[in-house]
């Protein structure tokens, strides 16, 4: 990773996204946010010298605050030399100290934190005065992926037109649920759900 | 905040920050998101058609999801187009609505939820997939500010270069409490803070 | 909905009862109310323009707080002058805002909201002084129908007989229970039961 | 009690809201529901058999689950036969059993559990199914009063209008607060709260 | 019952405890009573009048305190005439009224209430000053028939010494488990157990 | 103590209630047990050679679980020699162990478990199958003694008189708020309590 | 125990650790402690007589704090004299005294508790001041182990290098992982797992 | 501190237990360590390089994993080198991280956790296996001193002798409060405490 961040990429090659995850039994939950950044378009790069076509990239690397302190460390600290513009970090656990001391560490790079279990909410957002970070609720890493998206949207109007895109498709969604369940009454919609 | 939205304003003299509370008795808490903006070198625009000179702005509004709900609506549909980059919200309460109800209506704008008080931090978090919002604990205004910061500087380099003074100034004051704490002595130490 | 409400129609024909969910997951929760208005004999209206026989009639919506706000506000807006007398509003999740914001948007007709998880409770109970809602306990949606149906009864008779005649068959049934339970002894009761 | 049930009164001279409370401690907290009950123009009736002179009236009572059993089920029993048309009920403590009994015992007449402390909400919302009961949030009594008074406004209009009266009042409070922080900027509404 | 309360039968002839549980669906949890009485040499009363031969007894019925008001009124009101030194209650849910209920009722005979449900134990545990029961843990029935049985014991030594017999049965079964697995060592214990 | 068990002391001129706390920091707590025992006229025993003259009587001491085992064990084994038919022991913290390892080791003697603090519940209540304990809510100390009594009424038919005149007394002191404040109606009940 | 006390073994030849537990049905969450201790080389004892080669051992017992009380003492009492060095302990249920009293029994020898189940966890760390016990979260007793051995370290370097080596190969997995992860892409990386 | 841990330093003269803390605001609450630390005859080392003439000491700093974490890494690193035997970390807030990241970088090095807060006992205990960390409950500071003593005891006999001597001191203060509130009664006893 440090030799990565030497290499003074140009930033149009470098990842935007960082996904990272306490254990690789994490990945179950953290894969929502793969499935957000693909829906948006986002391609993954799994090698940092030989990017995707892609516009937009992100890449995933499994990190423990506990078991391997020295790799998050230099996560952490070669992030923004790294071209990264957000991370998502996701643990689980009681300490889920992987989100916190990340967004210490690659501080003032926003870090989105992932509680991957609802005992995890707690230990990921309860950080101190000074020291920022921004999570969603147990399980989120969708939305996650959503609001890193967003934040890259200050910058990237393309970002924000897909977005809205993602956004529209959904709510028609729950209008034709609400529709259908409405005209067909309950026992009818059941029925047309069960075929 | 119809008409302010209609005004296609510059979008060098709109307020990019705007601080939003349910009631103006969240005052108390949510002045730590002024603080730090403050801190940061951002000024308080008080008139729409009006801009201070400095070059980031805020405005703050009391917002009440349950009893102004019109209200939340038109400031939430307008905030894209009065030209804020991110909102940052706060309620207190267990149903504290106006963070996600404001993410809701203002996306795909980044909205910073900021619980007034712990029995908040459900309720603010808890979004449904496809609904983003990110948090931050109860009461940490200050860092929903500094958050809010750390997207806007994806933007603008000048913000992180304060980002990272802020940071420098908060980390060499933990240092000194360190050194004189080890070097002067537990008993020491509280004499001195006594004085 | 908004057409609904402009066609000034005939209060005989419009629903009673508003049933509103914050999405088709929900259902399984949400069909107790159901349950129960069938019970009393009420019917579901599912075309707003022509009413069942039956003179109590219901009707039934997803609609959601976060992902349909537009949809939420339309509902709650018009409801009053859709011709119904209560709503009962059923959401999952920590941000339960569903049941919240209809009672905020729907003032002053009555709101009975139902948690459709444990976790959905306080985020339903919370709210603000002066912004009134009534709610039942987690997945109760059978309870929130009768006591709908409880409050209707104010101005009608029948209801309140048909809800002491539902009674009478539920305490009916726990007085059998208890007779067998006692005069089988507990090793014939359970054996009774099995068969 | 009894002998008031038997009195076979005038609908119009019976009290409309009986508020109901476990301990003559909870009093202040249940002051809310009668200043909601004033505000809406009800008034006090201090004697079954002379009535005020106002069209909605409201009376109160202590009456300890726990420590007068005998009276709760004398006053659950009789609450029909005596007029009423909602019965607001508080209790604190974990075992706050006086709303849920009373509901029990004077269905299908509706019943509004205010659990006088936090730890009393499990205790007042947790009815088994077909044992209806609606509540508010803990401490919540002026809540309740504007609930039940909607429920009374289904039949008389003119509890509606005095509903929405009121709203436009807090409405309007909040609107005014909103201008005033945001035009005169924090530092100034501050200054201008404490003068 | 109040028929049997009036026969003023024999004391030697009367169950000595009374189980009482809130719906039959709560027979699971408090089959560890029956168990423990039947494990001590308590025999089952079917029927009032023809108490079977064994000198202590025990009788079960269904009560529930919100679907059956009357009757729990009714049990606990007769429960001393009836003859009972000593009644188990269990009831589930967050509302669990029916053992507070009958110990305000029927005091002073003493209550043990088993709360069916973790979720119950507030509940049960929580009554006001002066309004005494006591409680075991989430669905100890089994402890609560030992602890009326403890209770009985202050008069009648020879239950006194059946409590003894049975403790130390289950104390010798702890050691033989202690010594097994000292002895054969955890994988050869494991090995055994599974045979 | 171990003396004492050994003095054989003739049952009448020995303590019939012992009271135990972990310590005696939690006497504040605990002195509602000794207010009800001396309103149900129990006399204190502070010399087990020379008892009072009253019929019934209780000791006092300061037993800690985890400071002093060795004390506890003492007597808890000789408990029953030394004529004490039933222990409240309280405790505090959230390791409250006094009054289980009692139970566990004054077996087959009644234990009525009092947690001193709302978080000693948890450890007080929680026995596993076979070892029973009883507990009050926390704090409750009052009702503590109020079952212990109950317990000792199964044999003394003069101690059922005293608790039945002790919620006589209770019960009038409810009704007669209950009807001032129906009488005088809120304000004035509210302004004759503050006279 | 107490004649093994007494034998005055060498102390190379008794064991080092002793582990207990509350009931043989918490040894499915108590084995962590013996893979671990397996793992750095430890073998088990299972005959205080006849000590197996390895330098390092540790031994297993079910002892029952509220069973078997007398048990619980002789152990703690007798486990300095047995040369025992570290205990650790596990309990489950929300009364988990075994580890608090064996830590108060046993002091000045350092206790492990290991809450077998998440709510045993208050009642195995919420010891009184003066009164130590170091605890490890709900279920970790492969990590209480870990720490054991940590304290053993002190004085045997050997245990030391065991510990370094351990964690060196725990490490290399979570890298290992890591590239795969992050080389593979999410896709690949989970196909190759299912494989 | 590198620099320290490069100086090779005669253990004889290097501090044996560090005691961190993640703010000065903490230290309130981490005194406790260093009162157990003195009454056990410990002393302070406040300069690394000129050693107390006490045979144990410890020395203080202040170390935030989130505000400063490039100190905590090097603290951890250096610990071991500089000749610490026990490391003792407090840190508040609900990502207590300070106690968990030290024990995962100073790894083999014991480290006994304290939350300065009950909020802060998850994130303190919460580690994953693997990884591990003993922890005292909230706030018990002192308790966490004797248990790091008692650690070190298993070498260092005096240290032993040091702790029962401590220990036999608090019994007796228990015992002579037992005896005293036993013998004067419990007005006695309050009025001697008054006095």
């Amino acid at each position: 990773l440090r030799a990565e961040a030497d290499a003074d990429a140009d930033p149009e090659t470098t990842p935007d996204v960082g996904v990272i995850m306490g254990s690789d039994s994490d990945l179950d939950v953290m894969r929502g946010a793969h499935e957000a950044l693909d829906e948006l378009g986002f391609a993954e790069q799994t090698d940092f010298h030989d990017a995707p076509d892609a516009r937009f990239t992100y890449e995933t690397y499994v990190v423990s605050a506990h078991r391997t302190p020295d790799l998050m460390y230099a996560y952490g600290e070669t992030a923004a030399e790294r071209g990264l513009d957000v991370i998502i970090a996701g643990a689980g656990g009681k300490s889920a100290d992987l989100p916190n001391m990340t967004a210490s560490i690659a501080y003032p790079l926003p870090v989105v934190g992932v509680p991957v279990q609802e005992k995890s909410v707690d230990s990921v957002i309860g950080m101190p005065t000074g020291a920022p970070i921004v999570a969603v609720d147990a399980g989120k890493s969708f939305n996650a992926a959503l609001s890193a998206v967003q934040m890259l949207a200050r910058e990237h109007e393309v970002l924000e037109d897909r977005l809205v895109a993602y956004h529209e498709s959904l709510t028609g969604g729950v209008a034709r649920d609400s529709r259908d369940l409405h005209d067909m009454g309950v026992a009818g919609y059941v029925a047309s759900r069960e075929e």
